[in-house]
Parts: structure tokens; sequence; C-alpha cells
């Protein structure tokens, strides 16, 4: 068993339960995901995955069903004995199309869907190298409310993703529409300057409010580091000494390249391989206040 | 039996059979569809539409399976006995996900799921009134290679087209990043100068390049107007003394008012009305030279 599933208010096993062929999820990307990882059987940073999923429904008008949520989340992680180390997967969709076109009926069911990952997201050694990446093509709409939600609309990042795999980089960065740092196709991006400070594009550029990187954030605050929010320019990536990428899985990964140009020294750095360290020793506390 | 389904391959029976759970289409809107209009049980610009398709495949690289879609389309249009009008909705995903993650995996089959839809799109009173259309208030990014696609990411085009519904609207209308005029929710705009004069704008300002708009403009030329493309502004739109709207089903639709500003007289104009029975005329020929 490498994972399980929830779909509307059950636990089916993999492949043999189908989506509706008329969701709105599938048939226009009409709905939200979460992505939260799972340490020791447990839910890591679940209030604030619930926040932000709430967030975005309020934003489409779709009912989110946090009660059915929990349950199915709290099933697979007892069904699932195994997965110590994984990830849940949370798909809310607004449910089937109960008219034709772009306009949402009234009363329709969201559909949700959980599935389960087993295994560490990224192996040890991915973190002593530090991720590559390369600028994207063409640039995130900050002027769009799409950017700020994790809907399923994710072409424009599969696409940003496909152009780095082209150039054998690991993550493809967005600019906003002012050629300002946004985000990665699956990560933020945050760089350390000389003086050891730690600054992230604010959510105003046009990217995704990470879980990882609010944590990393206050963490860094916590431990004396001075963090905080900036607009960060392709110059000002290209001469920092250090920089690095967040999100739920990645947990703090250095970034050691962009456009093929190394980072500071083009090797994880100090500051970064503290803050990986500061991250890691949240989690096991998370991990020790459970038990 | 108001519509029928042909997925991966066969026939099915309308809601018994599902999509994978793991579709790239649901999961991450990873995908394209086209809505093709038939009239007397036949396929309208079918060519038309294919070309698209396999350019969007293109861009995206999924591989398109067009012997497969045209046999698909074949046999519920046989099948389908009595939908002499209605539509085909032909939604082509890059098929079940095979490793976790963005970056789409080699080797992947894509899903092919083409519904039918019978009757008349819209009532003929419809086309007598009018439609009333707002300003929506983002722009769509026009240097997205998305907005050329018929995508599956379809929620930036939800959220004008509930706008539109919040202000007692037909249609949302999208300003692209430089404020000129681009398109609509589902569909593409055009404006008759007083010189009677039909413009619409270039692909370029950021739009889906719609069967319905290129046959419109050829029909028009073809009938001794000058039909160009150009830039439009919305003071343009509000001064101009005609305009209408076009896809695959709603032909040439009038557009009589814009955030609540009557355009022209506020009525179907005389241009647009003329315009309206050449695209039918077109049809009816259409019809005529296949039976």
């Amino acid at each position: 068993l490498s994972g399980g599933t929830w779909l509307n208010g059950k636990l089916v096993t993999g492949n043999q339960q189908g989506i509706s062929l008329r969701d709105r999820g599938l048939l226009f990307g009409d709905g939200l995901f979460e992505t939260v990882r799972v340490y020791s059987g447990m839910p890591f940073a679940w209030p604030q995955h619930r926040k932000r999923l709430e967030a975005g429904c309020a934003t489409l008008k779709i009912d989110c069903p946090l009660a059915e949520i929990e349950r199915g989340m709290a099933a697979l992680l007892q069904c699932v004995k195994k997965m110590q180390e994984g990830s849940l997967r949370i798909t809310l969709t607004r449910g089937e199309a109960i008219r034709r076109g772009l306009l949402p009926a009234p009363g329709a069911r969201p559909t949700l869907l959980i599935t389960s990952q087993q295994g560490d997201p990224y192996p040890e050694h991915a973190y002593q190298q530090g991720f590559s990446a390369i600028t994207v093509s063409f640039p995130r709409n900050h002027r769009s409310p799409l950017v700020r939600l994790k809907s399923l609309n994710s072409l424009e990042l599969i696409l940003g993703r496909m152009e780095a795999e082209a150039a054998g980089a690991n993550e493809g960065i967005f600019l906003n529409l002012q050629g300002e740092l946004c985000e990665g196709s699956v990560s933020n991006l945050f760089v350390v300057t000389d003086q050891g400070e730690i600054i992230t594009p604010p959510v105003s550029c046009g990217l995704l409010p990470g879980i990882a990187r609010a944590l990393a954030l206050d963490l860094a605050s916590q431990q004396g580091f001075t963090a905080r929010e900036e607009k960060i320019s392709p110059s000002d990536l290209y001469s920092t000494s250090e920089a690095f990428l967040t999100n739920s899985l990645l947990e703090v990964m250095p970034l050691i390249s962009l456009d093929g140009r190394a980072i500071g020294s083009g090797l994880p750095g100090p500051v970064v391989t503290r803050l990986r360290r500061i991250y890691r020793e949240h989690v096991q506390a998370f991990i020790s206040s459970n038990y």
C-alpha cells in the first residue's frame, strides 16, 4: 500500500473509483488544493493550511466542508498505518457541473479528494547539493486574484517547471509584471544579504502565501535574525551571498544557482544550513509535543 | 438521452464512468478543450478547431490523438441520433500522473473525454435583446502563453463571469495589462465604428484566437465590410455605435451595454443584425453542402 484515498465521505481503494466526468475541477480547474506534510503520522501546520483553504474558498465562493476534510484526514492517517513520513494532498472542487458554461450554479456539492503519499519527499543529498533555478520566460500576473490562491489552475507553473527541466534546473522562478522576483513554480524564494538579513518578497508581489514561508520567517526572527518582506530584483539575487526556497515538502532548500550563475559560493551556505537546522528542530519539537 | 459521452476509446453511459483520481486534468488543470458547434448533426468548423487544439498540444507538449478524437466525434454523432442541433466538448488532458509533482513524466497517455450537449445553445430572444457586459476588475496577462490556449485553467474566466453575474450582466470583458480591451470570459469582442468598419483586438492583446472570431472577420470582408484587427480602448467601446461578441455557440451576439452604459442606441444595431444574418447564411450553406 503506497497510499490511501478519501473521496466524498469515504475511504476508497486507489484506482477503482473515479471522479465524475462532469466535475468542474476537471472541466475548468474550478477548485483548490493543499499539500500537508505528515511527520510521524501527524499532519503538520494544519491550522495554517486550513485557514488558507478557507480564504481561497471564500474568494471562489465554494462551501468549505471543514469537518469532512478533517474526518478524511484522520481516517487516512489511521488507515495508512505505515505512513509515518509523507504528505496529504487535499483537493476540493466546486463539484459537478449542474448546467453548461462557466457560471457556477448554486447548490453544487463540492468534491473532496484526499490522497496520501508515503515517504520523505526529498532525499538528504538533495539538501547537501542544493537546487538550481532558472528565470521563467513569462511573468506571473500579480494583479490576478489567482496568484494568491492554491488553485487547480497550475498550467503556468507547469510550463515554468518544464522550462527549468529543459535547462537542467530544479526550479523555475517567476518574475512579476514589474520584473520583481516573485516565487518558484512550487516554492517561495528567500535571499540572505551580506548583512545576514533574511528577505522574501511580500505577497503583494504576486505569490502564494506559503505555509513554510511564514514559518521560516517566524523561526528566523525568533532565532535573532532580521527577517522581513521586501521586494527583490534579479540583480539582488545574483549578488546575494545565499538564497533558499521553501515549501511544506522542501522545508528549507538551499538555492545555489540562477540561470547558470552561482549564487554566493555556489554551495549551501552557513545561514541557510542553520535555518534548515532550526526548521528541523521545530519539526522535532512538534513531533515530541504530540506524542 | 440528453447527450452522450466518449471516454478513452469508447462510448460510455453518462455518469457511471469516472476519470482517474490521478488525472492531471483534475489535479492541475493540465489539459485543453474545444467546444464544437453541431448543426444538423454535423460538426462545424472542425478543421479550425483541430488546428487550434494541435497548436495547444504542441505548446503543452501533449500528444494529440487526432484519429481517436475524430473517431469519438463520429461515434457520438451517430449514437446520439436526435442531436441535430447542439455541441461537442472535447476535453484532452495529459493523462494520469505517473509521479508526484508538477513536472509531466514522459510516456503518459492523454485522457480524452468528449461529451455532447443537445439543443440550440441560446434562444432567439437572446439575440433580439442583446448581451450586457461589465469590465472585469482584474486584467488578463497578455504576456502569459496561457491566454492563447483554450486550456482547462478557466478560473480567471469564471471569476470574471461571476463578477458579471453579480452585476446582473451577461458577460465580463477583460482588459489586458495595458488597459486595452481583450476578450470576454467566453467570447471575443468586436466594435463597429461610425464609418461602418468592423474591428476586433489582435491576438497579441492577449486573447483566445476564436474560431467564430476568425469566421466573422472573413465573412465581413467577403461582404464588403472593412474588417480588421486593431487595439480597442474602453473609451472606444463606450463611444462606438455598435458592438458584438462571438464564439462558436453564441455566433454573433449584439453587445448593447458596458458597465451599465448603453452602447450606441442600446439596441442591436443594423450592422450587427446584418452580420448575424450573414453568419447564419454561411451556416445554412455549410448544412446544404454536406447533405
